[in-house]
């Protein structure tokens, strides 16, 4: 019995490689047509991922996926393959829970209602996008209404569960309460802090191949392995494709080399997880990334505490000076590392400095549970939009660009997703904070452009666990302590006014 | 009853969009592995295509897939409905006579074979592949066996039908018997008649920059939609992607613009007809490429009948002379044409020209006919190989890397190939015959760099007919004569003798 079973485990795992393998597909393709696709081909694309879509859809649904996992779950497993199976049923209750029907109306939803945010867009305009919004806000209830039953959790919490596994809005609720007023205080101290500060300026362009090559230097330099990767150029920088082959992108401007290079880093905190992902357990559940709260707190970490820290501008200065063939004061590491904190409150997101943009977070996260839970309608969210961001930053949108059409997110059906950006900032501020307790020459090491003992720590703390542990167990192994502000905050407070 | 079948005929066209685009997905990860990949994701990708390819083979295999055939049957039909089911039922035969088990013992053994083939390259000892080379040709030969049967044809022809189908080596034997001695007596008489001729010659490094932009620039004279394809880079020059997003390589050297140029000009001839393919028709057989034999006459049309002759050297000339900053007689069209036109026999196939490039092929369609028949053992095969070569060239290989070393088809797998290439420029110039006598100005117009004329008829009369029509069917349609050695004979007669 207990051999049939353990056979059954490793069917399971067998199907799991095509179910990967599906995923992987569609990243590479995903990839290709964000980063070198020809204009033309994009409606064959999407035909493309569409029915691979429905292929892994039905390798996951298959009848004979819950007969394996019910007999596996009989067989005698280790650590690793208990958690492996606890994960698979968790993707097969998902993907089960919802009829074809409705996954498909919910998809076509959501494709009508990204063409029609585009038109709003376009016109500055929200009631062309209200009615198709509307839908997918619908569609979407009923979605996490079906989770949530199947889930034994809110609805909420349902959706969350799909970009972080196990994350619950009643842990958010209670990090949020700390950290919205937290951050309402420090904001006109920050900027009256900085109001008598002299900021470099940067008027000189510099050209895009001396971007890329200091980009693909610094990649070098934190541990991209350029044998398993590219770095390329899309519209909007991400990364993509896979554990062996990852994909990352950034955009050059001229007039802004800041924003390559700290989107080649960003970029490169992500890619540095997918890289250290568990080998052995490729294609497995248990050997993928945990979820978004982790994963952004990779790219934060590198983005926000390892490379604008002022020991690590000491490191860039002198190749900047090399690559980009420039001299002058504003070159300088101090200032680099100036220009780096300048906080300026803003009405969009994307634009956003350190300290303002979990303010934008929060105000969504708010306005989506509303919406959720029919607390808010769809016709009411602009006004609820420009009330709740006056009330946090003290000015009101002038219109509804500036506002609550500037995210794809709702208008692609990603509800219970912003939250993981700030979940992943304070994870970045508490991972980085333990390892310079376990290191304290650590931003000693970054000043010399030695990154191997964080790329180690990393490894060994978050990488290498993939799905082993949940966010809170990896967390709390690494720093001692489950998600809280404290690290971030204490972080901001020393950056942004010099508190120790 | 009918509608029932109409029905079951419509459900397998849906079925065979997934076929298809699991089709598209390993065409763009091998595009992807050949152009851009980094070279550690080798292991990582080669799992990934293998397991997409069981997909595909099991989407194909499927009970229902015959059922579905089988009912359609009893459908009624317009014409084209009736080709495309003939053709999923010639597909589904050919993967559904197999067993798994040999499929992937074939498919591990050419895995093998292949590495022991670079190993024995490596160390010239044709001895160390034979072992794995026997395994493959004992396999295959049980294949052909089956689908022998299968299909009810002879052995041989039931491979050459994955590459060809309908092909058939009565033909081919009656073909090639006419051909060699052709050859063989053409072949002296050119080699006399070149011996006075002084040819350009080339010392000046091209820039690579310089190539890649004249490649362009005669990809888009030629017709390619830059919309809908790329050019890249590859160790082998080569066409991939899908019929939306043709992807194509060439390689470079500074020191042979010629070899990149004519590489482009050959690929771009591949990409037309996949361009060209009814896109009403998209992920159905009858909506594909007819077979290597029309895929082969597109290319080599291109290449050998358009883009040497002296009409297209007229065209080009200027081009060089600006893209290349060149100047001097070697550059001028006469000379260029010249250029174009050197024979000389040579050990290795990718080498040869026009007129040797089919004895090569001749004596690899013998060879691999009387390994399929155990006429000729493994073994004995470099012994067959040599006097083979020497009693067609007058030469004799000094080794097996010369010899029969130097192909991968066979250690790959691939019996039944090597014919298509010959068929293929027999095809190319019968049809390049058959549209000058419809366009009598065809040739004055490429002189002057206009090809739509050439690119509609090449449009109507095989790129728009994808598989609706037999490779005969599509011939005697076009040109009003089934497959000879007649326009190709006055082709080399004509260009390398300057007979009439």
């Amino acid at each position: 019995m207990t051999n049939t079973c353990k056979k059954s485990y490793f069917e399971l795992t067998k199907k799991w490689q095509r179910v990967a393998v599906l995923s992987d597909a569609i990243a590479m393709l995903s990839w290709d047509r964000q980063a070198i696709m020809p204009s033309g081909s994009g409606s064959a694309r999407a035909e493309q991922i569409a029915i691979l879509s429905v292929l892994k859809h039905e390798e996951i649904t298959d009848p004979l996926t819950l007969e394996l996992i019910d007999k596996a779950d009989k067989a005698e497993l280790d650590d690793i393959e208990q958690k492996n199976l606890f994960e698979i049923r968790r993707i097969y209750r998902h993907a089960a829970a919802l009829s074809p029907k409705l996954v498909e109306e919910h998809s076509r939803a959501c494709a009508a209602c990204e063409g029609q945010w585009q038109l709003a867009r376009k016109e500055n305009n929200f009631q062309v996008v209200a009615g198709s919004l509307g839908e997918v806000v619908n569609l979407t209830q009923q979605i996490a209404a079906i989770k949530a039953e199947t889930f034994k959790s809110n609805s909420y919490d349902s959706l969350l569960d799909e970009y972080e596994p196990g994350g619950s809005s009643t842990q958010i609720d209670a990090i949020f309460a700390l950290l919205e007023p937290a951050l309402q205080k420090l904001l006109p101290e920050v900027i009256e802090y900085q109001a008598d500060i002299d900021f470099p300026t940067y008027s000189t362009p510099v050209p895009i191949q001396a971007q890329k090559s200091l980009g693909q230097i610094i990649m070098k330099a934190l541990g991209f392995d350029f044998l398993k990767g590219r770095l390329d150029t899309s519209v909007h920088p991400f990364s993509g494709g896979t554990p062996d082959d990852v994909r990352i992108t950034t955009r050059y401007n001229e007039n802004d080399w800041t924003g390559s290079l700290m989107g080649v880093i960003h970029e490169t905190g992500h890619a540095l997880y997918e890289q250290g992902l568990p080998s052995r357990w490729r294609g497995q559940p248990v050997g993928s990334a945990r979820g978004m709260v982790v994963h952004e707190s990779q790219s934060l970490l590198m983005e926000m505490q390892v490379c604008r820290s002022l020991e690590f501008f000491k490191f860039l200065a002198p190749i900047i000076a090399k690559e980009f063939m420039v001299r002058g004061d504003q070159w300088k590491a101090d200032e680099l590392s100036k220009n780096s904190k300048r906080v300026i409150p803003n009405f969009i997101r994307v634009d956003a400095d350190e300290i303002t943009y979990p303010l934008h977070i929060i105000l969504r996260y708010k306005l989506e549970k509303a919406l959720m839970r029919d607390d808010l309608s769809v016709p009411d969210l602009p006004d609820a939009w420009n009330e709740a961001f006056e009330s946090s930053f003290g000015t009101r949108p002038s219109d509804d660009l500036q506002g609550c059409l500037q995210d794809i997110h709702w208008y692609d059906g990603a509800f219970g997703y912003f939250p993981t950006y700030t979940l992943g900032a304070l994870a970045a501020a508490q991972l980085f904070s333990a390892a310079r307790k376990d290191h304290p020459e650590l931003l000693a090491q970054i000043s010399k452009g030695h990154f191997s003992t964080l790329l180690s720590w990393l490894r060994k703390n978050v990488h290498s666990i993939g799905s082993a542990l949940s966010t809170e167990e990896i967390l709390i192994k690494a720093t001692g302590s489950s998600l809280s502000t404290t690290a971030f905050l204490a972080h901001l407070n020393s950056r942004y006014l010099g508190k120790a």
